[in-house]
């Protein structure tokens, strides 16, 4: 999407110096900067210390790590070892998963010589893949917004609310969650966005925020306890959110506080959907609150929030008082009763076994 | 409670200066300091700007501020100035207008030459007051909490979650929400406590998280996203709130996100419980949703997040890009079907009209 005036993925091949590189999210919204990833601990830095994050992003960014080891090593070996350091970044996005079977299910049967080449040439399908399937989840995810809008007043604002960041920024373009919106308003339709900050990392404060901006959608930035105030009052018409692992049975697995924004919409019957690229789904899972291991991260996040200092440099502040222990649980699941729908690439379903069965008869483990 | 081994309240009148003093909660946890409230204009802005707050100590202060203005002018003009500056500092805890009332109340019968020492004798009743109902909410409190604890294995901890500071902060002492966990610490029963930071102010992590580190009671603070993956994963026992304003109908307005929790508890069978002392009920009041005023402020409280800054400073980081802009509504209101019940002065009672009738059947207005 727009950076300015340009357009960017959040990763890309770089053909003149043969490199992959990537948007550092680690200091936006205050500073742009591109790295290049070249050795493999470059790779598994960028997802486990999040310079990239979210889940298609996580699996696009593992592709293109895969396809750099293949050009430096093409064994049998590196490519199990490249496997295991790689899936050990993070726990819970299954993407990173999909990402790194889908690649060693195809190069494992090539002689060594011809692997360097596909893989380089998988992960740049793998990658336009992912910016062709969050098209189309904007393109169904349009026509919930367009019904919304027709029960209004005509030029009357369609509040959505979002949580973390479902973003471009999440995936390698056009986002999931934040999709439909740039198709909305593409469309005409005026639409106004709720942003969860998402403590502790921010990434709706961050990141969703930057976007809007970026893309001129009129927008405010919420703390994580204002949405069921806001749905109480009317004042959101819609949700949307992403999510790193969904079950086969329709469970999401997302960004702490995801839960808790799925009760407030249940209990304000207001309508939330879930956007669902379907490499998010794990056909392996059925009960996502039994089953999902939810990745605990440090501490540190917790009792330090970061951000722009007044002289304008980035720094952190420590919130809560020295000796008090912070738990970070880093994601949640929604279990599938609090979910209207599912918007996938191929159309909209309902979270259940039969909903997803019938969409991706191919992918069901019977 | 303790600060270090001494003994303090979060405010006082000091007989040797003639003066009222408070802690000035803007610098917790990283400074204790001590301040001064001489002039109207002091009393307002302590209120205003929250060097004081919690609804309970918000309404001592209020008492204090209108005994130091009957020193210095006892006129009728200027005890209804006095009330309507100090009535428009803070529009949604209703514990302000209540000590504004009671001290109006007594002073305006009396004669100019008598109230400056009536309204002093009555604002320290009103401060003794204040800790007596507080202690007592810890009496019948800890009820619970040895309820829960007498289904566990001996020595097994009870896990309590709350939600920003009712803490001793938050009154004159003893706190709301947190009598009960030192009651409990007195009696025996091991306890764990799991801290909402409560942005946008981080009063959990700021306040509550402090008051827990000087009882030595085992704690964590976690952000708000977080609670409802911890109840999912039966990781609380037991949830205890304050509350700014509780209708007749027993409906509880609370700190921005109190509501979401409370989703959260009766999704998973948590038992929710909100401290309450009587003068936070607000007796002309019955469906919170639609009666109770909605504090709206600054949106720099969502934009920016203060702390300590490495060097021991305190100072603020800016969270969200140039140009978003924030909404910050401070409290929302928890319906009384997702209260387990409340824990008043006089004992525990259902969250309705009857239960709220039966415990304080003079207050009722018919």
């Amino acid at each position: 999407m727009k950076v300015g005036d340009k357009h960017y993925r959040s990763i890309w091949f770089n053909s003149e110096t043969g490199r992959v590189q990537i948007i550092d999210q680690r200091w936006l919204p205050h500073e742009f900067r591109v790295v290049d990833l070249v050795s493999r601990a470059d790779f598994a830095a960028s997802i486990r210390d999040m310079w990239v994050r979210g889940a298609p992003l996580i699996g696009a960014t593992a592709a293109f790590a895969m396809a750099a080891e293949m050009g430096r090593d093409p064994s049998d070996a590196n490519l199990d070892e490249a496997w295991e350091e790689l899936n050990a970044t993070r726990p819970t996005a299954i993407n990173l998963r999909w990402a790194l079977n889908e690649m060693r299910e195809l190069l494992r049967p090539l002689p060594l010589g011809d692997r360097a080449k596909a893989a380089h040439a998988r992960a740049l399908e793998i990658n336009d893949e992912d910016v062709e399937r969050n098209r189309m989840i904007g393109v169904h995810g349009l026509e919930i917004i367009r019904q919304i809008a027709a029960k209004k007043q005509p030029g009357e604002v369609v509040n959505i609310l979002t949580h973390c960041n479902a973003g471009w920024l999440a995936t390698v373009d056009w986002g999931t969650a934040t999709s439909p919106m740039y198709h909305a308003v593409a469309d005409g339709i005026p639409i106004h966005i709720w942003v969860d900050e998402t403590r502790p990392r921010n990434q709706g404060a961050l990141l969703t925020s930057w976007e809007m901006n970026s893309h001129d959608i009129p927008h405010h930035l919420i703390v994580d306890n204002a949405g069921g105030h806001l749905m109480q009052h009317g004042q959101v018409d819609l949700v949307i959110v992403g999510t790193d692992r969904t079950t086969a049975h329709g469970d999401v697995c997302n960004k702490i506080g995801t839960y808790l924004k799925a009760l407030a919409a249940k209990d304000n019957g207001v309508p939330f959907y879930v956007a669902l690229p379907s490499p998010t789904i794990d056909w392996t899972v059925k009960d996502g609150v039994a089953e999902i291991p939810i990745e605990e991260r440090d501490d540190n996040e917790v009792t330090h929030v970061q951000g722009k200092l007044p002289d304008g440099s980035i720094g952190s502040v420590q919130i809560s008082p020295d000796g008090t222990p912070g738990g970070n649980p880093a994601f949640d699941v929604t279990p599938r009763r609090l979910i209207t729908g599912l918007i996938t690439e191929r159309g909209i379903c309902e979270a259940s076994p039969e909903g997803l069965a019938a969409m991706f008869p191919e992918r069901v483990i019977s």
